[in-house]
């Protein structure tokens, strides 16, 4: 095995670094994961530009530490095992074989764990990727060679027929359970997210395309996608978006105006805010229906108050619901959704930048320009 | 206009008769359609065989009365239409449009009508089809060249590019908004039916396949189709269906072990009974998961008691809904589905067997036997 | 019968007038109400000011025409009534019977009334004592001596025992159907309001006054009022608050910390808007705790823009529910609930000040105060 | 600390002995537990028959090994712990503390547990006073001057002013939990249960006394109890029930006829089965109306057939709801709800009767009769 490993490490804001750790014992339950393929998410991207306050007004409230080793998504081959190690199933795992994690630690005893069920809300959560200081637990983030897998952490396999650019996001589809409770707050009275219903996604980057992909999945009617970045709306058309709206090149106004055509007047049902940006909030309100849902996901990084009216939410009886986190039960069956639906949607075109751990600047780059959905490392490949 | 329409009429159980009434004149907000298809329902062959009793034990409870026209699955072109006339979003119906309707009728004015939203259950309830005597209100049911659509009836327009073979099913097909209650009535702590859920069907006939189809479209992981009709079972494949379960080559015990098999040991996470006869019940509930959900719609008509153990639904903690009608806000979101659906679905190879009035033993006798899937009458073929 | 009723008229902002209006014949279904009390509302403060935009972003957006009589919280007995006419469960209305109704009228035919169920969300929405000219339809409000039930509107017997000054409440009653809907959205994994949840009701007047006897009734845990007035704080305490918090007294930092101390550290299960000014809202999002729901109801007036922190939402993963309206299946049982709770709750304290019509001035000018809690006119009563 | 502690012994079916058993040291995290008072439970009046199968069909299905010792309704002081021992909520558990504890032990890892929220539906469920073979873990039951409690189990302190005498009914009033379900499936649609809905209690025994009293705290409307003990009839009464139906004395029509009387001949919108015999189910299905919810949790131990009629759940919309253990998350709130309504409910009646070990077969005599509420033991009472 080796005793040393590379990672893209977050050195202070704004400057990256490759460096190389040692790789710490194996605690018992725990393994070590060769990386095939790591993600650069959304809070990376916040958290390279030292916007890092999450999880604020809640228990969690953290400033990502520096050093960190970014890297939430991954996916990657069992490189050295402990005897007795289980999947999220208590199936064991073998040196070889291809996994997925949750990188959210939970602690499954605390008040939040006991209560709130599925979501990773636990008072002593620790996230891979985010809050772990490189200088005092290493390789704890998938831009790395190999990443150390902690025996708390939840370990899914990759099902057989399931490649690596697919397995790679599946944190992301996991966060689409979000409608799925969408649907839990339905009724046939027209509340939630019922068959047919139209929806407006606020951003398609990676995580508002796969809940694009997902709410077509889930039997979704019209579905309309806003983005300022003309490549990434191509993408959410071929990914099934009937319409989409172009930030750059429209009023708020006639946006409005546009999504009330193509919904018979009346808004749309169902919106999802993906942007991570809190001035989408508002605009959204005026496109929702009366009696329709917003779920807010996108704005996981603290970006300040925006000015916002009330009366809004009270006028049309909106429903808003905001997630941070997602189910740890949805990792295997969206891979397993993903391998049913590869064949009928172009999932495999998900992934459309990789870069080995040495250009990480250029990664990250890359990742920042709009002109690219889902960026990865893949520490093997050759730079 | 014409005068005259021909009808086939079930004049005692196990007689049909082509008969020819005159067409009354039309209420104002009325509207006179030329039937272009008509299904034979399952409740159109239990009548058939003198099964009339729905309803039990409501306010609503009937036998079907004779002579009567069945059809309550239509579509047709308007004939002839009243000032004012307008379909169940306010819009006007004008000559030539092909529309489809909701049989049931309801006065939107009782207590069910006010409490319970969306089901037909009003206490003064009529249906097209199944509860107008011939002789005293005629042409009030599909299997006919003209059906009279009386004010209070809901009509919703064929959207272009939804052709009369897949719209003859829109009925049925907003029956499977049995799918949108088990998401509603679900929650992330696994209840009810969430992305990736198996589902198993008790029936494979129209009912079961619209299910089935309809569960494909929401994101059902495994689907398990169940029926005595190998043919039937083939077409549940076609439409999607991972494994099928031959009622007429297995034991129970064996079905029960292979549903086991293939969810992983644990049974089904939603099941559907759409057989109509009570047998099937007690079977399902061996099949579903701890904690899964069972949704009864077959058992339309009165077949009596069976042996059941209540224990069961406690120990598993089973979920059971049971359904008659479907809401009639269902009718547009199915026929929209259906459009959006229809390149990568077979859908026109649901209607297997078209027949003019004039073949009406030969048709209700297909229908009765199990090697079709739906079977219509097309009133405008000639013999 | 009369031929002519006095009614409170504002004739425009802040100028009040006890006007006489020819009562119009009755429309055939509909009837004469003798009014015996009608509650002076927040809504008809707002209007009084001159703040008068309701229903801001929806079809039914209105500016209040003056001149307007006001008054939406109404008993009174049947002073006239045309053959046939029916109260909601469509049973026979006699002169001499003791009702209220619901102010909302709907039409019964829309898209909201066919989709939304419960709310009066129709888009032919006419609201009594707040959208009829009083030149143009007199006597559509409940400040009069006489006022005028159209047919379309739902009237409710009052159950025997059940006197006047607490009948006249059973609007507000009704808008506490929120807590039902917040029962709707729960889940056992501690979402929205379940048995012993703590409740947090800002705005203790009227309406939250209510809300905080609905949530006793309903099994609530924990209950904090906020408000501004001490009077209206120990009319909470006397109604079964276990905290309140004087917002004259205390600074926002303070508020928040309390009520964590009071919840173990972990902020309210549900929170209640019921103050109608928007700055309230921000607030509230810290005091909730992380998976915890929000009820917007207060802010029924378009009060214009707040800043507020989205990142709250998500990081908190809050769910928040907007409520204008309310169910109009919810007058009998509020009713009932009522009659068997008055010996056990102060019921018959909550009108706080009777005035007759010619009081007009103090009797708004008490309501605009803070010293009482339901304000109503009694125009049988002399001056 | 003591060295031996007495526990009265299910030996084999219908055969009670009292034995001494030496008192095994404590597993770091355990603690002793001296029983004050212990409950004698439905589920132990079967057991006492030889009627042992429970969760039939499940992975936990069980025959209740003999010898055994019964008891998981338990309350009790702190006699000896381990440092570091905490309860539930991780706060530190200290010898005197007065504590209740949740009987259901689970594993925490298994898929139910990570699935399956708030149920103890645990594969490797292991339940106090059920499962455990005295002589091979002694003293796992209440009936005992001394209870061992392992870490695994949840622990709850009995909040200051809170009895004994009700402390010790907690586990079933956390069954309670049931009516939240309800809640959770309704829908301003007239489902599950709403403000003012009526209720039908199948069965006054401990369990329905526990849920009547519940749904009176959460907002019921009309309560309907049935039993055939005039005894237990009358105890509902006290407790708030408006209507009894006394099995003994009428048949089930008349029972089905008075039901429809008392609800406007509609029936009630929530019935609970807390009988134990499966043939009170049929019965209910006649009572409900239609849409109507009926939870299932009397029948705990498997009895079998019973003869029934599908097409009513069908044709009258039921929802159907099984439950069995209820959720570790509700033992607090229930004792702090009993807390809060010991003042205005009698609920220092609910334990009727109370017996030192030593008089076991006196006390299942009187738990077998039904001239009795709750009986429970109490070890430190002289004989």
């Amino acid at each position: 095995m080796p005793e040393y490993a590379k990672a893209v490490t977050i050195v202070e804001p704004y400057r990256l670094e490759v460096q190389e750790y040692a790789i710490p014992p194996l605690q018992p339950g725990g393994l070590l994961m060769q990386v095939e393929m790591s993600g650069i998410c959304g809070t990376g991207k916040h958290t390279y530009r030292g916007e890092t306050t999450q999880y604020a007004g809640t228990v969690n409230e953290q400033t990502s530490p520096f050093p960190l080793i970014p890297g939430h998504e991954n996916v990657g081959i069992v490189a050295e095992v402990t005897p007795g190690t289980v999947d999220f199933y208590g199936e064991p795992l073998r040196v070889g074989d291809r996994i997925t994690m949750c990188p959210d630690v939970v602690c499954g005893k605390c008040y939040n764990c006991r209560h709130i069920f599925g979501y990773s809300w636990c008072e002593n959560w620790r996230g891979y990727g985010n809050s772990f200081r490189a200088t005092e637990m290493p390789l704890m983030g998938g831009w790395a060679e190999y990443m150390v897998i902690i025996p708390e952490a939840f370990v899914y396999k990759v099902p057989d027929g399931l490649a690596p650019e697919l397995a790679v996001y599946t944190e992301i589809m996991a966060c689409t359970y979000a409608l799925d409770k969408a649907k839990e707050f339905s009724s046939l009275a027209s509340e939630g997210f019922l068959s047919g219903d139209s929806v407006l996604i606020q951003g398609v980057g990676p995580l508002g395309l796969c809940h694009l992909i997902k709410a077509r999945m889930m039997g979704a009617g019209t579905i309309i996608a806003v983005d300022t970045s003309s490549y990434r709306l191509q993408m959410a058309r071929d990914f099934g978006a009937d319409y989409t709206l172009d930030v750059s090149a429209t009023s708020e106004d006639e946006r409005v105006q546009l999504v009330h055509d193509w919904t018979r007047g009346r808004g749309v049902d169902l919106a999802i805010e993906c942007v991570g940006y809190p001035e989408a909030v508002p605009e959204a309100l005026r496109m929702i229906r009366r009696g329709g849902m917003y779920i807010l996901e996108g704005v996981f990084v603290d970006m300040g108050d925006i000015p916002l009216n009330p009366h809004l939410i009270v006028s049309k009886g909106l429903r808003l619901v905001g997630l941070s986190n997602h189910p740890f039960t949805g990792y295997r069956p969206s891979m397993e959704l993903m391998l049913r639906y590869q064949d009928t949607m172009p999932l495999d075109r998900f992934v459309t930048h990789r870069f080995p751990l040495e250009q990480a600047q250029q990664a990250i780059d890359t990742a920042l320009g709009l002109e690219c959905m889902k960026v990865v490392f893949e520490p093997g490949a050759q730079a």
